[in-house]
């Protein structure tokens, strides 16, 4: 095939288009609100503003005092403090409040109302606390200029709890707006089925491919426009490319990656723009390419990923999602010997699975890239590097996790 | 303090809760196109109306030939046969197809382009290919009748790819109204919120707990409606929560657990409908309740959960997100000792360390439910159940995946 002799390695390509996407990222961020940014990819390093607590604020419901007030009570030898109401308490004065308020100046302690009993003009507590005891402190949760979140960390819903606790209303959130393009006579966009027997009167098959890709631009916390399937036609797939260019940074075709006689997108492509790799060792996912075009006076990158739903979802992960969203790894036992070849990157799927009280992984068996049902049973992926030929059972093995 | 006295064990806290679910959820469904099915919850098990592929189809770019008449062909003796147009062959007759198309009848295998060359009529080929070869089988996917995807997994874009491309255009997904209302006096929307100077001027704090339970109710795939804060005022708050009950199937409260004066949520509930917890055994979490109401004929359900944002996360996880979106638990050895209680299950917040080429669990140290800054630095969290005093150094412990 033409492309075998420009293959590079998976970690080649996959810093070609890291570099790429870094000078392409430069100013590509919105600002969000803060209860719009979950999910989002965040672009800034964010620093706390301010304390948290902002002030020495009570735990408890029940009374501020000074701790040494109270050195010493107990529920047959209660103290007595007298109540008031002022923001700042002196010796041998108490001062109600409730969870979350603010400590009055001058005390450092709170004694649960549990332990006291309120009368007009004063109140029995019936038990001694010490300096600090039912207190949040100052900055006891997060300092002033703490880092809170990086640049490139995906927004969950623990940091707009903990951004928005620090008063900041907008956060610089990544904006790329991605185009999906998938390529094929064969192809039948949903909207267009009336019926199952229709796809197999016509041997067309559903175009699943630009929903599949679409939400995993989602899923990485970014904004996909999915186009109407593009006919295998040179002069409908360019103008369908150069729109897609025009509307979004990033294109991403699937289909049309291989030689057939029908597969114009690279030869599209190496006219608009520039080919950075096409062919790349991994496996499966060969076939999987990248150029950057400049478009009225804007850079603009493209994928040309396969047409094949494992493939092209695993070209996706390798290149885009590793990009904005890396998986979380852990290390475990594999369950039984796996192989691969020196000189290309396996990634296989497996599953999580129980063994004799230990979690290890099992490697789902499967034909060729097209088999779409072990994607939905993998729990995450291994990677079988280009410098190794495989793994023993029982050998440790990093596994990424969906 | 008053619950204390009917504190359940978390397991029967999430018995009582999941079974509310079950009875509740029955009819709680919608159909959704399956291009905006991604993150939802599915409702149903849904199986293959058909086999993919759906024919044999063409792994390749090539021709379409009965296997039996290319035995023997190679570079130096190659083997010639009759270009057909038909959708059906005979013997020494080939058919030029692409990738994924459906092999006419009588053909067996296909021969890549890369091994012919084609003249007017014929072509000449110079491999021999066995039956099957470089052909996606009927059904070599997915089988007719195969589960595809079961009642309660979330739908991923691998469940999209595969659900669209067996032609199903919509499916049955959870569907869930659920209100989030955030009572405190001290509570600030982010709205109002002008600068964050205001907060320290008036001891006021953001109320981002129903900005964090919102996005975690949109992360467990359902869909949240967030009120404005409530004061603690009794008949607002009543007002609130009634209103919330109507327009929704689900509300959950945050603030207004524990026993203080002003908190009034439990004591409303009371009036409306029916407490079937108050209190459970959990740490931190405890003051977390549980509710039904019947509202115009309707049952409803109420969280009542704490103010503290950590212990409101842990209240969401243990008994909401844990029925409809379970996490990903794997087991690892933990770096270092840690106790509990028996008696009490403590959730327990961790991160994935990298020690001596293993992956480990570090609990992270907080200081009190209210260190949101935890929340954001775990990797997932582990339980010590209620029958366990903790854990030692080394000791295989199940943590469960953010």
């Amino acid at each position: 095939m033409k492309f075998v002799k420009e293959l590079i390695s998976r970690s080649d390509a996959k810093n070609k288009v890291f570099e790429k996407f870094e000078e392409m990222l430069d100013d590509k961020f919105e600002n969000i609100e803060i209860n719009k940014a979950f999910g989002k990819i965040c672009f800034e390093d964010v620093h706390a503003p301010c304390n948290i607590p902002m002030f020495n604020r009570s735990a408890m419901d029940g009374y501020a005092v000074i701790a040494e007030d109270t050195f010493g009570a107990s529920q047959t030898n209660p103290i007595i403090l007298n109540l008031v109401k002022t923001d700042s308490i002196n010796e041998e004065e108490i001062y109600r409040l409730s969870t979350g308020m603010k400590l009055p100046e001058n005390s450092n302690a709170v004694v649960m109302k549990e332990y006291t009993k309120e009368y007009d003009s004063f109140v029995e507590i019936y038990t001694g606390v010490h300096p600090n005891e039912n207190v949040s402190r100052i900055g006891e949760d997060v300092k002033t200029g703490d880092l809170i979140i990086k640049k490139g960390e995906l927004i969950t819903p623990y940091h707009v709890a903990l951004i928005s606790s620090l008063g900041i209303k907008k956060i610089k959130c990544y904006s790329l707006k991605i185009g999906v393009i998938a390529t094929g006579d064969e192809l039948l966009d949903i909207e267009d089925l009336e019926s199952v027997e229709q796809l197999e009167k016509t041997a067309m098959i559903v175009n699943s491919n630009s929903m599949m890709v679409s939400d995993l631009v989602k899923e990485t916390g970014l904004s996909p426009t999915a186009y109407r399937k593009v006919p295998d036609n040179r002069e409908e797939l360019e103008k369908a490319i150069k729109k897609a260019l025009l509307e979004n940074d990033i294109v991403i075709t699937t289909g049309g990656t291989s030689v057939g006689d029908r597969d114009y997108t690279i030869e599209i492509i190496k006219k608009i723009g520039n080919i950075i790799f096409h062919g790349v060792q991994i496996r499966p996912g060969r076939p999987v390419g990248f150029a950057e075009a400049e478009i009225d006076g804007k850079k603009k990158l493209l994928f040309v990923l396969s047409g094949y739903p494992v493939a092209s979802a695993v070209q996706f992960e390798l290149f885009i999602a590793n990009y904005f969203k890396p998986r979380k790894s852990v290390k475990l036992q594999i369950n039984r010997n796996i192989a691969s070849s020196l000189g290309r990157t396996d990634i296989v799927r497996v599953k999580l699975v129980e063994r004799e009280g230990f979690t290890k992984i099992e490697p789902l068996r499967i034909t060729g890239s097209g088999v779409l049902s072990s994607m939905t049973k993998a729990d995450g992926y291994l990677m079988i590097k280009e410098n190794i030929e495989g793994y023993e059972k029982d050998e440790f093995v990093e596994v990424y996790l969906f």
